[in-house]
């Protein structure tokens, strides 16, 4: 609530400027309207980690004026996602987003969406110049973003390119390039920028020296936090794949999708030629019957066992 | 040529990144295709008019080093435009852009396309930290780039929402919107940002007394290469009307594209109820007997007499 309450004073200031530039009012109106169905409604959590890792870092609870700026650091990725999201549904073609429809579906929005993910985009550094320009680590926040902003679409990228929703082929597919995928398109915005811009607000410095060895606490961060969220991606496809509608909150449609899975990834990695032969006639089609066969071949590959052992692997990796 | 030469040097640059991330190789390709074909290949004015503007504060020609350096601001422009140009083709779901095909329509691009202009756009931010972060002005440029896409969004999004091609509402256009569209979508970052981008190269500070007065050099260029933009758009607004396809290189199509030029703007400023009539039933529809019936219009309100007129104010005013 308090950090959702940071969303509208952030949404004013950015409204204002625009009244200040005498900008038309149906053009304030409309970049309004975007801000305001396209960035909070989400989950929040990436958000919403910047505020806990500042707490976590400072080991106590924190001012009224640092709550705001690491809330509104919060915020900021969560602009970015939404960057990311309305643009990445337009690429998809997807229907709808967070239970309502994807913004370009809007009568009269359409492919002005396009140039509504950029100004999602730009309210970022606007935001930043605002109330951090004064901050001995304002060019970190800057690079930060631009430089995680680059490794999502990278990612972005790959996934386009090797799983495209209307031509399977899964010779383009290896566990290899999975791994590629979930860092750049997910980990890295998901999961080290949160932490990451908590620790320059907290001042933590590239490296220094402790006991006679050089420390770098973002590598470090990085180090924990890209198996972290590569985890939560290879649980998420499995969970797509075995998960009850009640467990996880819709049907799984990845096999339905030609997604770059962890479980197609894996039943390529030891399929024999007949059933790759299998997997290529009926993998990413929009056909209930073949997705029926592609979930039997992953039982006769014994994948949950396989994902059991990835799990029990990847708690003592991480733990 | 030189200036040219310099793309390929900033290209091998940000593909080497790529490389050495292991980036799969199709994905490079893929990166390597987009600059080529996106960024390169159009007038270059804008890009060499840094160097030009460079060469001017200095007052000399420029060592190997300095003019890399220009260069390279110069391309950082011309990939800026190349993410505007690529994602408006899209907006405005255009054919052809510097007598290729858009991007988007290639085989097997479609709405990558947008993802790709991402990537031209944050291409910018990847070669200034490696070039110029160790200058003293490093955080000017990435504000100066960051604050000028943001203005160019913003006159794309009033242009969006006043002249949607399919949808004509002239009530929408105003000679105060026009001048909102010009300066915000094309004056910031055509005219002002390659002189302000050589400005800060030379170390010009943002204000500074002389003689007692405080002068803000920066300021001073907005004052100068706004109303430089808004008459060399208006120009050329007037020329897609009377001038010849020899003129101007191709056929003027801005009535017929719904679009908010100059010349209705100043036709609605005086038209009588009965050419208000004409002009709604007549502009922005493909139908070439509706387009003569507009210019006939422009013709009985003296456009050209008007142009003329204007044209000499403007020569006071800049001169
Ligand atoms: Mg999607
Ligand atoms: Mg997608
Ligand atoms: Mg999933
Ligand atoms: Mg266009
Ligand atoms: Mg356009
Ligand atoms: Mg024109």
């Amino acid at each position: 609530k308090k950090f959702e309450d940071v969303f509208d004073k952030i949404r004013d200031e950015l409204i204002e400027r625009f009244t200040s530039e005498n900008m038309p009012q149906d053009a304030i109106e409309w970049y309004k309207r975007s801000l305001e169905y396209n960035v909070p409604g989400g989950k929040l959590n990436r958000g919403m980690s910047v505020v806990d890792s500042v707490e976590i870092l400072k080991g106590r609870s924190l001012s009224d004026d640092e709550y705001f700026k690491a809330a509104l650091l919060g915020w900021c990725i969560e602009l970015l996602q939404a960057f990311f999201l309305v643009s990445d549904d337009m690429m998809d073609q997807s229907i709808t987003r967070r239970s309502q429809p994807c913004w370009f579906r809007l009568e009269n929005v359409g492919n002005i969406a396009i140039n509504d993910s950029f100004m999602l985009e730009m309210a970022i550094y606007q935001l930043l110049k605002k109330h951090f320009r004064q901050e001995s680590y304002y060019v970190d926040l800057l690079e930060l973003f631009q430089e995680t902003t680059y490794q999502t679409e990278m990612g972005q990228l790959v996934d386009l390119i090797t799983a495209p929703e209307d031509h399977v082929d899964l010779g383009k597919f290896s566990l290899k390039k999975h791994n590629f995928i979930v860092r750049y398109k997910t980990s890295y915005y998901s999961f080290y920028l949160p932490v990451a811009l908590a620790m320059h607000m907290c001042h933590v410095p590239a490296s220094y020296t402790h006991s006679g060895k050089v420390v770098s606490p973002y590598k470090l961060a990085l180090d924990i936090l890209l198996p972290l969220g590569e985890y939560f991606q290879i649980q998420d496809d499995f969970l797509d794949y075995s998960g009850t509608p009640e467990q996880i909150g819709k049907v799984g449609t990845d096999i339905i999708d030609n997604k770059c899975s962890w479980c197609i990834n894996v039943a390529l990695s030891v399929a024999t030629p007949e059933q790759r032969k299998v997997l290529d006639e009926n993998y990413g089609q929009k056909d209930s019957q073949k997705e029926a066969r592609v979930k039997a071949l992953y039982e006769e590959i014994n994948l949950r066992e396989r994902y059991r052992k990835y799990e029990e692997d990847a708690y003592q990796r991480l733990g």
